[in-house]
């Protein structure tokens, strides 16, 4: 298992792993103001989330762990999200529980990011199989501020050894809530969360990361896998699957109002896509690929300056929006 | 005779002779659950048809037969629908009857496959000029579950030689009707099913397969056949004539309800046209061209083989669909 | 202005002449009939026209006369015409009037098709500046069954050296059809008659022909012309002016009902875009630019074979479209 | 500052400084007349704008000054308007207050084109900064038959040293009008103006010039001289921000009625772009950097011969709308 994370890294690091379909980002214009009435130093892009302030609205996407170099990459990663104010979620802490030699490579975010906002991460299947004690420790193993719970139903349909037993996941969900201490998502990675996916857990979990179309796609991840090790690529066919992330966060913001936080991941690219992830209704945005690649090629500080002027072109764009919080750009005109 | 069947064979391999107008299979996509609530293995492919169980809802079109070479191709296509269980249709008997000499290059299709879903073929035409005892006839000859009485006036009008005369076919239809035993479809060849053709024969038959537009184009056939001979590649002109096969679906079903079934058949290419095909409300799909090329480029274990992984794909789309059965997939949601 | 006459015919032989824009018959598509329930050989395209009977709708719009040349041309146009029974216009008559040597250009076509259909062609500016006694010499010039009164506005005005007084032109038309005997056509040169302009004469003509942009573009003929002398080239800023023929047609029946007899022309091109000339609501299709293109590249037999491929095809789009005769065509089911 | 001034003119000249987005006038097509029933020479393109007559709807808009290279263009860019009778806007005229050595840069249109229209420039910002009076000296600067106030937030915003404070504009665009005895107008520079930025200021001026997206981009500009001093380019993210033009002069339109002068800048390149302009509701149109371009290339004469071969584009289509004056021009039918 420690050798598949690898290669997933891997994978997404060299290959062209991204989804056939856009994320939707080009299909909407948040309207300029020529008259703002603000100062762009007025412009605060602060938000709480998870009990934790974040000086601007994104979070590191969770992604890696259980394999020694992915220990170093979380460090990483950590050190950027420190030093940037950012949330970080570390990847599926599955590994970290099996194997107690590579513990160390979750919980290296946290000792690198005391303060920070750090989501733990473990998927659907493994909490049916070893139960909702499972998230309790996961959770503590990172001093989590709160759970994502991934499901990627589409990944593991499309391997050929994969198990892609799906049922009975909303009551695993129910449980896990029930268990935890720490505020739940459910977070999907890369095929988005239909209105009647939000429906099935509005009342249970306290936030959606919508992990829609657009970005990295797990199908074409694996069907590289499979082409490499001599397989059939299964997954190219499902390369225009799931619903686009722009589409994913407007079915979901009407599904479940303001009670749930909801975070725009997949396919986040620019500033201007971050601006449009909160114009359509997300409480925050969320990004991996691009954010792992930068570290890889050029470090902590390459990546800090990368997010530094992501974070930027998101404060030009609340400031030509007319808006000074974050808050108010869930209602600022948009054209679709 | 013997020599056009084999002559649209090779064109039919060898040229690119599909319709310039898609399916339209592209405008339509199946929303995706990320809570599907469903595990891969009570997925269930199975459907029955016209009495007889496919263990996944494919039809082999009809398309072959009259000529020694196209027996040998049967058989392997028999052979192929038997090891997946699923349906095949054999090309116009019409040289079967006419020919007792090449009679067993239908026959060989029932011999390969005793137990299966087997449909006899002939054209509305030879049905005017013969009366109905030739649907009788040819539905003895491969002991057939179902009759598929085809039309395909495109392709007569765009021969010179071509009679195309399509008057008096819905009172043919309805005496044949009433002739055979087994169920009768009516089957379109690659132009499509409009809703006004439905309307005229659902009180009469018990099946339609649309045949519609985007995949092997009949006009564009007998043009290159034209141009073979020397003559004027008339056909050209209509190569994107016709009702898209989605959209056939979808004006067949709003016409009959659900009082007849409805194979989807016309460019369905991959798995995820299978899938879209049931989506947009057809009882099963139907494949002709892709099979056919298949079957003559790596025989029958290849054929096998490439039909598996569109089983798989279909799967793996329902599963993601959220759907257990084949009849559920009629009402997934899509966008259009 | 002999001259003149000439380079045109040079231009559009020779130059890229036509509209940038298309004339929209892509956009609509005539509904396939699986069962049109009809047989080719009962398709009738006859119609009758102004007095006449032509074989298949179809008319070689006016083009030319007035050069040597020219007349040769005519001869050529009027023997397609009279072996195919199909109407014909000649050029406007102007250079006929003025300059009696080159009058015989016109009058060869009723010569070489005594019992045809001839349109008699002349300009609004003209018939304005000489008075409706002009018409009658025109219509009496080839013994016309019906008079084509042409405008040209947009040609003139890219022109530098052009007129382009507009003003007045309904009341001219108005007492040309107090004065001729034979019925009366507006007709457009490629720019397309708008609903606004079909009001204006709805009580005044007996039929339009739309003229629609799409096809020849007199903009870019100019253009083209300016060119060569080493002007400015004006009229490239206007090659996708102009109503498409499509949308003309659709314009102009809305205002004039059933009263009027509608002429599609413009960018017609081949049999289907003919059929979705009538199916759009036109009594009879013009073409102008290919027709002379082909008689000069293969002669009266080159151009006649060309045109009776384009007859078939009309033929096999009313078979396919259910259609009996040319009025069924109007009230057949399309997709814009 | 005088070297910025001169920076942008040539990055402005020598890159590609226009709009990913396109100022949207290719949706907009203007309704054919075929009997526009009227003369040529009868077309008037005369228009009255702040107390001045011109013979046809033009602004050349603020440019430059400032610099001692671009007081030479400005006199060469007067020659022209005054030759053609057009109106002229200067540059922002910050610098001629601060720095008198270069007062004369601005000065020098007035003395160019005594009786023409001239419009005085300054941007929001400067007026913030040094109160209304400011406003009574450019006035006086160049002897103004109206104000131009420009606002140009996201200029400023996306260059690292900006300013970027957009705070009180709406009270000091109040102030400044009570103070000046001229018409004021509010002037975007290529990033458009909403209907909520033209109800904010609808009481207040007398004029907007929507300056909208799809011609010059102050984003781009910066970006190209970012990459020139060595900077991120952080500019190219707003590459296709802000509202097209044709959509920016619908907007406000709609919010303005007929109570404000609306001038249409921004990517208007043709004289069929000027027509629609008008067509679109505006009383004139603007044209910055083509005019530049064409004054530094070749000279005041070939301006002359551009912006001319340009007017005779616009009377063309006035024509061909069946329009004897620019007012008329605002209620022709347009297919959007
Ligand atoms: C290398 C890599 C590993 C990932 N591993 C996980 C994981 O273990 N758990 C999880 O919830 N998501 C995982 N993801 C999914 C991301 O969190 C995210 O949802 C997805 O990549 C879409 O965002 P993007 O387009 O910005 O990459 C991973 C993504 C990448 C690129
Ligand atoms: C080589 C060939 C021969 C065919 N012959 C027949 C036939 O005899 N009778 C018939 O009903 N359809 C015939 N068809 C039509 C097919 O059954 C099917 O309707 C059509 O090819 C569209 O499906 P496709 O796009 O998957 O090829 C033939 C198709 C092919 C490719
Ligand atoms: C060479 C040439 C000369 C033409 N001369 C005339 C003319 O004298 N009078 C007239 O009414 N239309 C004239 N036309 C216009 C045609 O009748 C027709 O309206 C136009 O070409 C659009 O049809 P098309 O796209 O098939 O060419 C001429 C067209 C061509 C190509
Ligand atoms: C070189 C250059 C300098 C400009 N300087 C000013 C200025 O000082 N003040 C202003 O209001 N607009 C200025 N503009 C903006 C123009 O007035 C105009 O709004 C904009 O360029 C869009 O028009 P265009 O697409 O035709 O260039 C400038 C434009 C250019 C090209």
């Amino acid at each position: 298992m420690r050798e598949r994370k690898w290669e997933h890294v891997l994978a997404c690091i060299w290959e062209d792993v991204e989804s056939e379909e856009s994320p939707l980002f080009d299909c909407v214009k948040i309207v300029h103001r020529a008259l703002p009435e603000l100062d762009f130093d007025d412009v605060d892009m602060e938000i709480e989330l998870f009990g934790k302030r974040l000086s601007f609205p994104l979070i590191i996407a969770g992604m890696t762990g259980g394999h020694p170099k992915t220990g170093e990459i979380n460090r990483k990663l950590a050190r950027v999200a420190r030093e940037l104010e950012i949330g970080i979620g570390v990847g599926s802490q599955r590994a970290g529980v099996k194997d107690p030699e590579v513990r160390w490579t979750f919980e290296v975010v946290r000792e690198e990011y005391p303060d920070g906002l750090v989501l733990a991460n473990i998927g659907l299947p493994q909490l049916r199989e070893n139960g909702p004690d499972l998230a309790l420790e996961v959770v503590d193993m990172v001093d989590a501020d709160a759970l994502a719970v991934h499901v990627n139903v589409l990944q593991e349909a499309v391997q050929l050894e994969g198990e892609a037993d799906a049922a009975g996941f909303v009551d695993v969900l129910a449980e896990v809530c029930e268990t935890v201490d720490v505020p739940v998502v459910l977070k999907e990675t890369g095929a988005g969360v239909s209105a009647e996916d939000a429906k099935l857990v509005r009342d249970i979990v306290d936030g959606i990361d919508v992990g829609g179309a657009g970005g990295t796609n797990w199908a074409v991840v694996e069907a590289v896998r499979s082409k490499a090790h001599g397989e059939i690529p299964l997954g190219y066919a499902f390369s225009d699957w799931g619903v686009p992330t722009a589409a994913s966060i407007l079915e979901v913001r009407s599904v479940v109002g303001n009670d749930l936080a909801i975070i725009g991941t997949g396919g986040v690219r620019t500033g201007m896509d971050v601006a449009k992830v909160l114009a359509l209704g997300a409480d925050c945005a969320g990004m991996a690929l691009p954010v792992l690649r930068k570290v890889l090629a050029e470090g902590v500080r390459g990546c800090v300056r990368f997010l530094k002027s992501i974070a930027r072109e998101v404060k030009i764009a609340m400031l030509m929006a007319g808006c000074s919080s974050v808050e108010e750009m869930s209602s600022v005109p948009i054209v679709v």
